[in-house]
């Protein structure tokens, strides 16, 4: 069988200028992602960043990309909007993409979503719980009734995307906050989940059970059907079935 | 403009057994939802118990009312399957359905949702704070960011329903608990609204918040267009259009 | 009651260029919806082209507007970004939208679904006949089992948008096509209405059951609650149920 | 890797009484279904009728099927009420269903659907179209833009169902109507898929195509987590998150 191909996208930015986040990130945001999927035998995982030419997203490398993780916050502004484009074309082909916590903002799932992805915050490092919606979904194989995190970036509703298909996970927040925390929606092809936690400065991509929630989401997340972006190419394939002027 | 027909139903077994609920309801829950919603004069409220002859649901009455409220608890089991079956006929055809608290494990709301509508509870007469995850939706209007209701029996998530096509509030718990608590679904013709707050034990229904939501998904839930329940009538109608042999 | 702010928008420049659409249309094909909405006495009608300043959307304007009515064909490409983002910025906020015909390749339907948008198509005048899925929704009334166009273009599955919240029409086309005709999403606190039929050189907006279904969609797209776009600016009104930093 | 446990339910009434339905499926529907299946190695494929004890699905049988195929027509009344609870328990539970042809009307399916799953019909033995709306989707792998059944009963809409997540098939019949004739719903754990074509005077589920798309739909409707059926079990083994009363 072959490998889940996975690339780890992060903006890469806040690590670099913080000492105290390089604290909790040394390896960078991204890296720490990718290290931990990468003890699962059945993906192939890389890393790209906002710093790499075209992002580190060519056409030739999303092509054989299965799954994309999105990590950003204060540089949304500068990614390209032709490589925006680009992801968003592979999604709508049947790539999965995560986009994880202030991705939100990305201009990647603004344009799959096509509302403000808008939400409240407050950074006091409270108490996250997050209660399993679903248990029989696939994303929480492993979770048992909720799993806490200790310390994080509370967000609360209302959250501006439409009605999620799916919803895994709600938080909990000690400040008296909930949050949609894990949503999936089909677009395209595609399948799109978004996981509220991961703040920059708190260790949360090294906790056990969320490292096990993006390992299920990238099982999840993989294609399971053929490639498809458009009605207009099955013409040249299918010239009976569309019989257009 | 003609007024929306409301009937409240209730169980009316808790007020009738327990003096503790009679101080707190001694009206009985149903008459207190009824005279709440009887203030606004767009409505014609009545109310039918369990104890009516058909519970107070028949099919004359039924096919008159334009939005029923549901509230029962302890005896589920009482109401007989040939009403439960006429209700969710009118459902279908167009009667907007409101479903309280403990009436997620009634006959009729299980027959429209076809799940377990099964939950985690906790009786504390804890605070519960419910957010508006969709500011702009009918039923929130004139509720803020959020609202409060002091004392109230614990729901938790897992909530056992079919994907809501929409989640006006969900709610944060004291102990630590979220949940789901105002869903929108679509069955056949008929809306249908759960809304979870309302516990025997707790004045809830005498909370102005609370009153405002039950007025607003009642104008909601009434029928918009003309009533329907199946495609096979319609043959006498447009013999033309179907043409079955 | 205040009367429903309609805006029907036209590309309008087939039928300056074009003698044979000219003859279909001499008035334009926003003049002939417009027209036929102001028949109702509970809208406000006006029209709104691709040449007028500001495409005729400016932001007062668009303020004040309940429901933007949106055709255009060849030329989407020149409309203008910025008022793009001011259209889903209004449906984001409340106004309801509704899309026509060849308007689902539109930069403002794009946006607003986050997908191709993509279907097959074919000119060939042939009978179209819309069967009615939801003979009880608001969209569908005064329409029997289905009605038919005698001539119109096709379009055909598959249809490149997020699934349907409600699919109220679906056409059978002679030539051995379906297609879902006329589908409702949410989005933010909007509603979208898509509406195939329309092909600028067939006389398909001067059908009454074609004027019938976009009264409907009118009166169904109207905003139903408050004006809300996003999380932020309540912060203002509620500062204790934010706690932002 | 385990094999997936596929039991072809069939209610084997019309093969015994009809010699013409005998002539076209002398082993029985479910026999026809359940070879076709055999024929892939990862799926272990046995039949149950009406007529077997318990109609063939004891609990210990329910308990290790992972997808369920149902055929029923002329006998729903007779299909026991205690069997519908334990399948629709399954069902909730994770067990994949799939519902065939006049299934639409089985007690199974509306219990799960909650609506009356009506529909228009005709039996003339017309030509069906059957159009791929979702390209990229599990269940449509290997079907070209459309494919044709060449005589089948004819279903048309108005379908009473909740709205369908996804809508795989649309069908086009000759004489005019069209139905949405693959659709998907999630229920509890489960995984529902209808589809249409089957009729029992047809050879229907001897064309490639059909087999096809039942190979492709076992497969989807396969469990795809851990079984789970309600939150109250769940007191057992987490007792610390649920502090129930």
């Amino acid at each position: 069988m072959n490998k889940i191909q996975v690339v780890v996208w992060g903006e890469n930015v806040h690590e670099r200028r913080s000492e105290a986040i390089r604290k909790v990130y040394p390896e960078g945001i991204h890296q720490c992602i990718a290290s931990t999927l990468s003890a699962d035998e059945s993906f192939e995982v890389t890393t790209a960043t906002l710093q790499d030419p075209e992002h580190g997203l060519q056409d030739t490398r999303l092509s054989n990309t299965d799954v994309l993780i999105w990590w950003g916050h204060i540089a949304h502004a500068e990614v390209a909007d032709e490589i925006v484009d680009r992801v968003q074309k592979r999604v709508l082909e049947g790539m999965g993409l995560l986009v994880l916590h202030s991705g939100h903002y990305s201009k990647v799932f603004k344009r799959l979503m096509g509302t403000t992805c808008s939400l409240i915050w407050r950074e006091a490092g409270e108490k996250e719980r997050l209660w399993v919606c679903n248990p029989g979904h696939p994303i929480a194989q492993g979770i048992k009734t909720y799993f806490e995190i200790p310390h994080e970036e509370m967000y609360g509703e209302p959250f501006g995307v439409p009605a999620p298909e799916e919803t895994v996970f709600i938080s909990w927040f000690e400040g008296g906050e909930v949050f949609r925390s894990g949503c999936c929606w089909r677009r395209g092809n595609g399948k799109i989940f978004y996981f509220r936690p991961g703040h920059e400065s708190f260790p949360t991509y090294r906790q056990p059970e969320v490292q096990t929630v993006l390992r299920n989401a990238v099982r999840w997340a993989a294609p399971e059907g053929s490639p498809w972006i458009d009605a207009i190419p099955n013409v040249k394939l299918s010239p009976e079935g569309i019989r257009q002027e």
